[in-house]
């Protein structure tokens, strides 16, 4: 079910060289060296997993908010208050990718102790996959927990304009042999990227994507970016008013809990008008305080197997999967032969390399 | 939003009439007073909230599920492993409303000290409205969290036949003036007791709601019945995906955290085949370990203030709701006005009544 193919005019660049030159041009632009590490292990992560809207092109839009002042480079996390299984991180306005990292390995600390533990961040950037949390403390025989909440673009059922974010749900557990299990989706039934490929495309919209100006349901793809996206589950009828409980759901956990801007009130992500201070949520439950990790994952192998050997429906375009099983066999892929750029994200890390002085590496043209 | 409008024909009767013949109809069977009380307050409030469905409609199958020893009416649950914050109890095979309430307020009290905590049951039989033990701890000033595996009727994404359950989320938080936000959804799209309601009123089913057993899209109810639910989100093209990862989010810390059944392997809820062994998870969420109850409150009014008050689109049925909130001017009305219950529901409670020499009350005929 991956939401984007493989671009088929770009490059092809060795993941370890990216890694490195991202690394170089985060630290260049004033991030400290741990920090600037944790960054492009989330943007790789993404470029890996063919989450391209999360990776290494969305540079640009982070070095323009560090030199506009409206992100802090040097900014880190610091612990404000709270018990031993729930704190609350101011996380001072730095790079996101490396508060989140932070919250999550304190939570990850604090749940080996008491069985389940949370951390609640305000002052947050954009930090990239939401799922790169959760596989962090899956990677360690936990189950992780990660949402965000984001700028608006997303209307209520019945209303005609955003009010809330896409504010994505990401969630992974141990899996055995099967690697892990990673959900990582926004509340929303499509995000706004599937839109834009829509329009490169020339495609015409199906109903419960999105919702034209007037509220209407928006056929075309110009229509929906003028409009707003539908929650999960499209209209009323068909049970967008879940969708829209969910994005609510994550609002309530992330920036009414954590004291950070919410709905409506929140900047745009990657615009310089102000800060985004977001609010974010990372959860760890530790299996091991209830029987041996083993145990628990010889059982999700079972239900995979169940799963995965279901009878398919006549139509179905391949086996039936489980979540996060396409981005794994992508990344595993990607790591072996390289990542795939498009060219438009290829050109845009050449410029800004030029512009910061940090050459971006010869990459080869996908034949 | 709510599912079941009043019936037209049929009986209303006072609400703690009600009450006081489901206590009394249970502790017939044989169960002790304490969790005939819990049984009695968590079909109530069902019934109050308008979900006919999982209020005291069900204890005639109740009861068939004790006659036949399957359902042990004195079984308690009893704490078996863990730490501060995430417990596992296993349930022994009581009634679920009772198990239920007793690992919320376990949840709740290891919350007051860590911040956060779960409870995580096993052995547990089916236990009304999810929403109900997320309420007990908003009406306590945390948020609530309940999930619950069930009997598979949810055919995963490219799949024919049900493997998942319709594994309900419910989340509930304290919302100043507006009393409590609650979230309390199936993760399918529309429940198994909607296609009912569709197959006696003759009406045809919307793409997205369920399959045929052939795998195509169910267009008739009787269709649906014999084929599966889809997951929110509907057909793969329109995010059903999403909702196959949520179904599958509340199995893994539900049955396999919980070392219960799972999945495939869980018997009809209501079949005297076997023990249903579902597994359960509550969680509490103390904000008061972060700041001020009322703060969080007023942050969460301000936000629920700016949804209602969206411009809505064109052909709304009625204003911008938040969730919760059509279910909680019901219980208002009826706790007032009376429970409005269909004449079939009344007929079986009726004679009910008459086998366990429990006469039920009279109750005046809808005019």
């Amino acid at each position: 079910m991956p939401l984007y193919s493989d671009p088929t005019d770009g490059f092809v660049i060795e993941a370890e060289r990216l890694r490195a030159w991202t690394d170089a041009l985060v630290r260049r632009v004033g991030t400290p060296p741990d920090i600037a590490a944790d960054v492009a292990d989330l943007l790789l992560a993404a470029d890996l997993r063919g989450i391209a809207s999360h990776g290494t092109a969305r540079l640009p839009q982070y070095v323009k908010l560090i030199e506009a002042g409206v992100v802090d480079p040097v900014g880190r996390p610091v612990k404000e208050v709270g018990k031993v299984s729930l704190a609350r991180f101011n996380a001072n306005n730095g790079w996101g990718h490396h508060s989140g990292r932070v919250a999550t390995d304190d939570a990850i600390e604090r749940a080996r102790q008491t069985g389940t533990a949370i951390s609640v961040l305000r002052n947050a950037n954009h930090y990239g996959i939401a799922g790169w949390y959760a596989m962090r403390a899956a990677q360690q025989g936990l189950i992780g927990l990660s949402l965000t909440n984001t700028s608006p673009i997303v209307a209520p059922t019945r209303a005609r304009i955003s009010m809330l974010g896409s504010n994505p749900i990401a969630f992974a557990a141990p899996a055995g042999r099967f690697g892990m299990l990673v959900i990582d989706m926004a509340t929303s039934t499509v995000p706004r990227g599937r839109i834009e490929v829509a329009a490169r495309r020339g495609e015409t919209l199906p109903v419960g994507w999105a919702i034209a100006p007037d509220g209407s349901p928006a056929t075309t793809p110009e229509l929906a970016l003028e409009g707003a996206l539908q929650p999960l589950g499209g209209s009323e009828e068909t049970g967008g008013y879940k969708g829209y409980g969910l994005a609510l759901l994550v609002e309530v956990l992330t920036g009414i809990l954590g004291d950070a801007a919410f709905g409506p009130d929140i900047v745009g992500l990657f615009s310089t008008d102000g800060r985004s201070n977001l609010g974010q949520v990372f959860m760890a439950i530790d299996p091991s305080a209830l029987d041996h990790v083993s145990s628990f994952e010889r059982r999700l192998e079972r239900l995979l197997d169940q799963l995965t050997h279901a009878p398919r429906i006549p139509d179905a375009p391949g086996p039936v999967l489980y979540p996060g099983q396409p981005e794994a066999e992508r990344a595993e892929k990607q790591a072996r032969e390289g990542i795939m750029i498009d060219r438009e994200h290829h050109d845009s890390l050449v410029a800004l390399g030029e512009r910061q002085g940090v050459a971006f590496p010869a990459a080869r043209a996908i034949e």
